[in-house]
């Protein structure tokens, strides 16, 4: 029934981004967690902990599985994980013994979202280097142009349109940086079993580690990160330090867009039931509002890092609700931060040769 | 694509509420929408705006129109809003003299989630009198059973049982008489026109203005409510409220249902993918989860508060992004806690009898 | 050390609010306890708990009791709460039966809240009708102005200045309304006992309630309401709108005094460091700042609705941490508004009689 | 009239913070704007400005200065920023010259921030490594004692203690990483001049920023931070990320003390007025609220991001609201979590031999 913004027939015209739904969507998930599954079973069969043969074949059997997501969803409501079902009916397919043996839910679920992590920010990298470069052109085209430098809402004195516009491209090299650290901290296999200790892997537990980290392309880790989650509510602060970044850039171009103000001229823009030739910076209110949107998630985010004991279903079931829509507004923020630059024709003093004057518009 | 847990194919299992998605949804905010359009028609045609023959046979036409959504998404990407192209479209079916004539997008849509909100508030206020009625129950049942009260955690003198459900009880009644004049705040129309001051509707304002809201079932209104929005966050503080004394109730239970604490016995419960005999106080999570979630939302509807000139773009769609969430999760938060108040079994102090001890699980 | 703007020797010169200040400082809420604890000490005796004249002569001490503030800070660390430390300095005077006898810490500093509410509502009441005055009075000098509307931060169509000033206007007697209600829904006692329960007090119990309750001039209430917070939640959503009304308003008036919009001008105003000469219109600012600390404090309070069974110490003292912020904010957002509304010398569109002029300062 | 639980007369005896209040107090704060405007003269001076020798007369004269606050607080009030004042007052005793020229409010202020934020540094890493060893002796003590493993708030599988200690201890070792890699991102001086652009220094500019750093022991800068804050931001989210943890182990501390549960034993521990011989676990407690105190707080931060133009007086200012009470709330948890974790006496499954068994307190 789409409640979401960025999954609705017709808002999601302007808030939704397809390539990003499709890594965060349903398939993808599922893709994740049948790869885990697979590669786990895999696992377990080179180390010994059941028969290799008998391994590969269920291994088969879940990659090629087809998946009853109606059997899923009414697992969800009664255990609260689609995973305690996904097993049943992956047991039905490859056999019980070589399914999901000493690996519990939040293994499956948290290495899936390693994977999509692993995903999301690969799109992420793109576009902020996209955008990067799309705003480097507008300082080689419009870099020198003399424009009223701004402070407390009140004319300063006079600055360059490079000089603005290096706020909204410099931090990118910054959050590029930070983004390739992060990687590292999130694009881990979470493995811990029922309590989160491998005690049941027994001294199988590194081999089993490594080699799942290996197939599925994430590192390994010396714990299970169950409970610790203060990487992904780092990652999470990060996307809203981007949209931050880009909401000053969408708010900066909307003030620049005033009539009577006329610093920028953009082709395209948004029109108005009322008044057709009107053209909004509807690119410009959109960066701002995606900007307050994930500062205002992150802090659920931070929430969740109050994660009891071994494993909180209240704390972390609060970032599924939170961290896919903050990839969300940060991947359509990039674009729509990447299209507004794009639309840029003119940015500068409004210059006194008839091209555009503070009062032509009013 | 569905990242939302809402709208999930099977994260919605458990976060998901289909009566209130349907009233949310894009179905019913289309048919809210051309409602407006309608009754506009004819309101204005009524007040000798243009021909009231005219008027009925264009508000029948936009009342049939039959909607291409996927122009409406393109709109959106343009204008931020739904309604030029809407419009549009209406003026193909149904002339283009007739139809939102001196209205503005604002009007359309901020009506429209009025009529959402009446019908959002009648499931909402059911649901708070079931959820009532069951914790009654409760009280009948267990109410005298000994408890131990603690405070700080800590075990402190023995109350009873039915002390502690009143917790959860006594609060809907607040409640309920808050939405009741919440209700009267927000069940009004939108009518501004351009720039929200009705000016183009000249002396025929107030007959218009009367005549769509008598139509749709809403309360008349002075002057357009386009920049003050302390009215709608009001709304979202008492949905947020309402989930916090839910989650609150779920918090209890599942300290209640600790082994070694024992107070509380649950019928059904979630299962584990490692331990297929552990019962998981899932619905206790749940609430929760929601509560924090809706106690994140609510700063962003605050934000949204700070709506500058006649309409923000910026601070106006971040409604949209949080407030239909807030309402799903108030949704499920109650059903969730209907459900689980109906699986409570027994609440006290465990029996010396053999019933349950604090031991037993062990 | 005075590590907060509302208490900083400098910064406290834009942030602070002398007369909040007062109400909320620590001398008002050691007043407000040993009231409580002289009106429960006359309570009890009353409803002979214990002998009346006793009783009368141990309030008569506790009344006059002078509190020695290192041990009860002393105190705090060790117990989390004032009160402990503070009963037995009073048992020290007032002889140990008649003091503090069958009530709990929450029960005093609640009740010494709620003592602290009415004061500050009293305040915020008298502000916001002074607002309103103001902006009346701007209305009746400027209203018929012509101003140009603004919608999407784009010219529309010409309004005039007091449907905008309408928009800071029309709000103020939505809130007075609501302050009304809400007074009533927390300036209530707290009684209790140690587990909330008020079993220590038998039969006595409602004599007891009410006899507090009328000496301290609060409403009487059936339950303690220890563990049921979303009045106190709901009375900081109260104050949130508030500022975010007030933000509006700066964020109108900074937008409108930029120099090629020129559409307000201000007496007063900031200087800078680096330009002598400019104006910036800090009053503006501060309160769009002080609306978005609001906007995000009242995600905290929300958050302190999830109370876990009889008293959560932690819940709790999250509110000690956030309330009284909130209070100052408003206060001061609200005398802030008020010189701003005074400091206005002309809103509406600059005059072509070379009074103000789009470009003057450029 | 100290309204902020940290400089409250008794309140801060529970979430006070001595050190760390010395180094954001006002004192020092007025040191370090100090520091930068005597080592701004003299590198003005070096780089040919103005005469060296006047230079270094007109620093010493900066340095010791005496500063009449009320006059500070009184230009607050008027621009917004404590430097205009400032500045006139170093120049009646520097001379008018060679005092703060070419430099501007946020120069100072944000140079001052970079100091304080170097020696708040300092002590939180001195903090997290006490902290670290302090659990590294729990896990040496207790490490190996039986824990029963507890997910979704149920009994799963038996675990050592040493399990869950580590949850508590393994993210130091990331956060004190992280925060090495964040000091260098913060500990920058703040050099731009009135519309951040160095123009007005000229071919001067690089030397006299790196001068100015060197002396104050910062990085050098390629250009101005004015407008870019996202490194403040990211800051503070580490500052949440230390509390988040910590706040989960307090709350495993909580649960683990709960009678019926009796997994560990503190020493010390509050008391009750009504029940003397209650232990509470505040401590414990603390830690849940201040994680959830930076929880909230760092949504402003992230909002602060979204800084209009050259600067933003609002979103600026917001900053100042909200970091030093982070910073506070940081280094109380972390001495808090210290006094904790050495009050522990006993971690592990209640012992059959008598020493404590679940049932020994009810």
């Amino acid at each position: 029934m789409d409640v979401s913004v960025f999954d609705h027939p017709w808002l999601a015209g302007l808030f939704g981004d397809p390539e990003m739904a499709t890594l965060l969507g349903p398939d993808q998930q599922m893709r994740h967690m049948l790869a885990f599954e697979a590669a786990w079973t895999r696992a377990c069969g080179r180390a010994g902990l059941f028969d290799e043969g008998e391994a590969e074949a269920a291994a088969l059997a879940i990659e090629n599985a087809r998946i009853d997501l109606t059997d899923i969803a009414a697992g969800m409501a009664q255990d609260g994980v689609p995973v305690p079902r996904l097993v049943r009916q992956l047991k039905a397919v490859a056999g019980p013994d070589p399914v999901h043996r000493h690996a519990t839910s939040q293994d499956v679920v948290d290495t899936a979202l390693a994977l999509t992590l692993k995903e999301a920010s690969d799109l992420l990298e793109a576009r902020i280097k996209a955008l990067a470069a799309s705003l480097d052109e507008l300082i080689s085209r419009f870099g020198d142009a003399p424009l009223m430098g701004r402070t407390r809402m009140q004319a300063a004195t006079m600055i360059t349109a490079g000089d603005r516009i290096k706020t909204w491209r410099l931090p990118l090299d910054d959050h590029l940086k930070r983004l390739t650290a992060l990687r590292s901290d999130v694009e881990r296999v979470q493995i811990g079993g029922a309590s989160g200790d491998r005690k049941a892997l027994g001294v199988q537990a590194d081999t089993v580690v490594v080699n799942v980290a290996q197939v599925l392309g994430l590192a390994p880790t010396a714990k299970a990160w169950h409970a610790m989650r203060h990487g992904i509510a780092d990652y999470a602060s990060f996307l809203s330090l981007v949209t931050g970044t880009l909401g000053k850039f969408g708010q900066d171009v909307v003030l620049m867009a005033q009539q009577g103000i006329d610093e920028i001229a953009l082709s395209g823009g948004g029109g108005s039931s009322a008044m057709p030739h009107k053209q909004n910076p509807v690119l410009g209110e959109l960066l701002v509002t995606l900007a307050r949107f994930n500062a205002t998630q992150v802090s659920a985010m931070h929430h969740a890092v109050i994660h009891e004991q071994e494993r909180s279903g209240a704390a972390w079931s609060l970032e599924w609700m939170v961290l896919p829509q903050m990839l969300m507004a940060t991947a359509r923020a990039l674009s729509a931060a990447r299209d507004l630059s794009q639309a840029i024709t003119w940015i500068g003093e409004p210059s006194a040769d008839g091209k555009t004057t503070r009062r032509d518009h009013r």
